[in-house]
């Protein structure tokens, strides 16, 4: 018998991936507060009737819950495809747990080893992330003052790079920017390969702004991307979906993982989807209290950005740190996305932006 | 203006990554049919009282499904060291939407680009679709006589292609063949990488047939990994997991999707596993059918293998295509795994067996 000294084993002695080496894992603090305004979520809960809706369908799913799922979750796709309208059939839809999974999925299919991904900097943490972790190399593009993207910028980016796929953010996160048609025809046309359009917060967006999937017919390259996290609030429920030629939903499904979608979740979204009107009832009071974010940040002197999304990113901020650790003190988390100057606060309820206002005013007069 | 004949895009008109060009999806058959043993489901509904509880779950879950689910599932990974046992904490469990996922992260966080992946073919079909989906290279070894596979030859395979990622599968699918544990200390002691043991039907063994999980001690190298979706009935909810030392759950932080886990498959797993002593009842029901069908087939003179699983694959198949199809004729599907000579069956309820045994004789008396 021989004596050693327990060790506890790290992630150096396993033999992890020599690109994994040294990092850590994409985290947004899981920390319980009053006030959550930090990952742009929806604050508000789904109404009751929904509620009583999806527990209806949900129950009828665990009825053959020993089964495996509908790999090709044909009725959920209905549902989307009649949820976007413009003509889409569902053919052309396909989803995911989340819009990280479907981004995964595309860069599964048309990037990996030896191919690259453009994207625009400052923008959605996970683009690096996933390229990271499907072997494809990133690109970080830059934008125009007030982080705009012109079409020239945009397509001299391209052009220059040649990548194999492009992501634009429309509108673009952490900074909330409204990205026009324009940009995505020039970004189209100058390209060989996929072009992303991740519309996550597409149904923030002014009334009367066209969304990328006009721009689809005749257009195969081209992949729309959504999500049910923020305009549905069902961030927990996890579904990203897509629209796109039928030959890209062809061609994730030589990547999927074989019943990636839970007959709960598809039994869940299809309930939400039933209700789409009511669902987004939420999104024109949200609106609102983001224009008021911009008012009266303005008005403290701060210096917010435009934005068609449900949230507000706003420079002049002296110390972010400190400013984030105050609010922290108030029992309100906000983001700090790593730009200097800036933080990011996403539109709550109107009681949650009140909060949050009102310790902005104070913690201003302070200084 | 021009005209041109309308053509519809295909899989070739896009930027496909090169190696999955000509490939065509995973894909079980999915017909519905009056007994369907093709892909090794559990035949049994979840118990009314279970599903009862479990939709208590999900309507509390969807209070708060605006926000974003657990990205720790805490509640859950402690719920399922308990369901395990042999002393394991929750920092030693990982879940994720279905065993598939389980892999596919374990093959992102330690396989990839120039790194190598060793199974013992046949086994489960998705093991080298997963690795070209990493990037990985897929090597097949080879089993003994009846597809066993004893330490000698696993642990020569090892040692001569040094692999980085080693998988063996516990009892083995298609096969049925159970693995002792003597052949995974062999690998494990001759492997420099990670060792995974896939017991997804570990549940129907032989009673008294100890887990791999009881080889994790001192072995950080070692992987385990598990899924409802047999034993637990609960294929349609995407619930695989595994048990590892601590620093490989940190290691595969590094590759998950953030918020992977929905918060209703999180509610509805800690559900199922809450009542795991009236969910495995099922188990022993199966084991009973899956003998059933091995003695039966014996004697109707085919040459059924040695099954620790709730599938039985069967040789002595003159014609496996035409049988398969006068299965069907009779609303009865089961599976042609590519074996020459070889049908492989689930065991279901007593009357899905029954007609399948009744089939499989009137065909037998036929020929």
């Amino acid at each position: 018998m021989h004596s050693k000294i327990a060790r506890v084993t790290t992630l150096g002695d396993l033999p992890l991936r020599d690109d994994l080496r040294g990092q850590t894992p994409y985290g947004a603090p899981q920390k319980r507060v009053r006030v959550a305004l930090n990952v742009n979520e929806n604050s508000h809960p789904i109404p009751e009737d929904v509620a009583h809706d999806i527990i209806a369908r949900v129950a009828q799913a665990l009825l053959t819950i020993n089964r495996y799922p509908d790999r090709e979750f044909t009725e959920l796709r209905e549902a989307l495809a009649g949820y976007l309208g413009h003509g889409l059939t569902a053919e052309q839809l396909w989803a995911a747990n989340g819009s990280n999974e479907i981004l995964q999925q595309t860069l599964q299919a048309f990037g990996g080893p030896g191919r690259t991904l453009l994207g625009f900097a400052p923008s959605y943490s996970m683009y690096p992330i996933l390229a990271a972790g499907t072997g494809t190399t990133w690109i970080a593009g830059d934008r125009d003052a007030d982080y705009e993207l012109s079409p020239q910028t945009a397509a001299a980016w391209v052009e220059r790079t040649s990548p194999d796929i492009v992501i634009l953010c429309s509108p673009n996160n952490p900074t909330g920017t409204p990205l026009s048609l324009g940009t995505i025809e020039a970004v189209y046309a100058a390209s060989r390969g996929i072009v992303i359009v991740d519309e996550a917060y597409a149904e923030f967006a002014p009334d009367g702004t066209p969304s990328a999937l006009t721009l689809l017919p005749g257009r195969e390259r081209l992949i729309v991307s959504r999500t049910m996290s923020k305009a549905f609030a069902f961030a927990g429920a996890r579904l990203g979906y897509l629209a796109a030629d039928p030959a890209v939903t062809d061609a994730l499904r030589l990547v999927r993982l074989p019943y990636h979608l839970s007959a709960l979740t598809q039994a869940a979204a299809i309930g939400a989807l039933a209700h789409a009107g009511e669902m987004l009832a939420m999104v024109d009071e949200i609106k609102e209290q983001r224009d008021r974010i911009v008012t009266v940040l303005g008005e403290l002197g701060y210096s917010p950005l435009r934005s068609g999304s449900n949230f507000v990113l706003f420079g002049g901020v002296e110390d972010t740190s400190a400013m984030f650790d105050q609010l922290l003190e108030r029992d309100i988390l906000i983001r700090d996305v790593g730009i200097p100057g800036h933080l990011r606060v996403s539109a709550g309820t109107e009681a949650e932006t009140t909060a949050f206002l009102e310790a902005m005013a104070a913690l201003s007069s302070k200084s």
